[in-house]
């Protein structure tokens, strides 16, 4: 059974990495059995990443390809705030196992995964296999947060400040390039290719009580701060010479490009941010205001004291070609 | 964006379903959260459904193909003993919300998995949406069971007698029926297109302590009784006259043909086990013996005392066409 063959692979593989005491029974039975630490609460996610939407073979290296699905996840437990334990792989390939798709690549994949999960003591400790008509992985980590202390989108107020960490853009100028056919070289120090979930940061926020509410800038700024007007019934406004907008990268892709993984939170006028957290940078980039519409609830600052409206041009991924 | 609409109407067509209490955030934000009463353990199981693998969009109406997708997870935590509590589904779907992709085939896939979801108290409290090239739908279901007492594959010993519930090789008659070309209706009372997880069969063993070691017959008799003799360290024989064959089947899928979703479990010889287990008949089948070579861990006892080994055929779903 080809399943089955690649089912002892992953095993084998995953073998050497991280293992969680909190994993108590991992690949290998009808389910995974995990322990929550006592006064700890369950924290679930799920993304599926779909090949020509999510990624491309011929330009994201397998290993990756990998890294980016995790990352996506972690960045998820990153927003609430919590500690990842463990993390389920569903992944479909083309004729599985066969001549057409090499076994290097789902090694290459497994590896940027496994590297990822690693750096963060995450243990892979379940999943599924099948046969797809293109690579879709669907990866779920679980993790935890302190009971009724999981950093929600829903708890802005007006007055409250907003802050990002990092800088911004970086990854959909690099999307940029691919699209217009340029090469660009996949390093390990790529936002685009390697994205570093921020659960360090997100830690560190929930264990101080700092951050009224939390997001993941995974669609772009102009959607996710949306979500957070949303949930909280608030509305923002932002600064955009605040903005701090990767190298490389120009104010429109900072505002509406997607897939930084950076943390963006909004805390009370009141709290203290350092400049960096967890060796991060933190920048403030505006204020949350009273509700009104949704339809406009984000506007943009002049340089003039103009006043626009934020549109969420969003992120839909790349569209097929 | 058409993600947006096509995750408002989930939510929509999920809000008059079931809402668990353990359940302390579910759709809308980075992670669900999840509250475990005390002394359980967490399970998660994943299942990856493939169009034109496990199903067929011509053969299996949509609110089969949800339901089937929610069985494959139920199951897995009914073969611990497990309780359920909530779902995830990822979902991809071609040229998404486009008229070419039905809105309707969409609602009633929804309307199968919750529907399924409800009669067993559990929540769909998150998931992912993108376009795919076909229909692809991994759901995670997570459940719990008490510390330490979830019922693994690994703890079947000599001596001990197997037991399957239910009947045996009807999903794979009706599945020969389908490749034949064959009309079959898809009524509510057929285990292929509306199987039914033994959930509260594996809850009464559970609370009763008397399995030793449990699976779910996915794969089938011959895979996944060689699953647990492998786990187990132990060998099995079984005597294909006891086995419950359903009606309109024949030995041979019974042994190999695979998606019942009966439990298959093994108990002491001291055991006392009714004939039925909440409402479904528990059937002896053989008995497990001394390790030995595990290429030919299992045999069949003919009548006339003969033994032969039963080869592992599984089931690799049916091929693409």
């Amino acid at each position: 059974m080809r399943e089955r063959r690649l089912i002892e692979r992953i095993r084998k593989l995953a073998k050497p990495h991280a293992a969680s005491s909190l994993v108590v029974q991992g690949i290998g039975d009808d389910c995974a059995i995990l322990q929550l630490p006592p006064g700890r609460q369950l924290l679930v996610t799920t993304d599926l990443c779909v090949e020509n939407v999510h990624f491309r073979r011929k330009w994201h290296p397998a290993p990756s390809v990998g890294h980016r699905c995790l990352a996506r996840g972690l960045s998820d437990i990153a927003a609430m705030g919590g500690t990842p334990v463990a993390c389920f792989l569903s992944l479909g390939i083309p004729t599985m196992g066969s001549p057409t798709f090499p076994q290097p690549w789902v090694d290459g994949f497994l590896r940027g995964l496994l590297d990822l999960a690693q750096s963060f003591h995450v243990q892979l400790a379940g999943g599924d296999i099948s046969s797809a008509a293109e690579v879709v992985a669907d990866i779920v980590v679980t993790g935890h947060a302190p009971a009724s202390k999981a950093i929600l989108r829903s708890g802005a107020r007006p007055g409250d400040r907003i802050y990002v960490t990092g800088s911004l853009g970086g990854s959909a100028a690099v999307l940029h390039q691919l699209l217009a056919a340029k090469r660009v070289r996949a390093t390990r120090s790529s936002t685009h290719f390697y994205p570093q979930p921020r659960i360090q940061v997100g830690q560190w926020l929930q264990k101080r009580g700092l951050a009224t509410a939390m997001i993941d800038l995974s669609d772009g700024l102009s959607v996710d701060l949306s979500h957070i007007c949303e949930e909280s019934r608030v509305s923002a406004s932002i600064s955009p010479k605040k903005i701090p907008v990767a190298e490389g990268s120009r104010l429109e892709l900072a505002l509406h490009g997607g897939e930084d993984y950076e943390l963006l939170f909004t805390a009370p006028k009141s709290a203290r941010l350092p400049a960096h957290i967890a060796g991060v940078a933190v920048t403030e980039i505006g204020t949350i205001g009273n509700p009104q519409n949704y339809s406009s609830a984000i506007q943009i600052l002049g340089e003039n004291g103009s006043i626009q409206s934020l549109p969420q041009q969003g992120w839909e991924h790349f569209k097929r070609r």
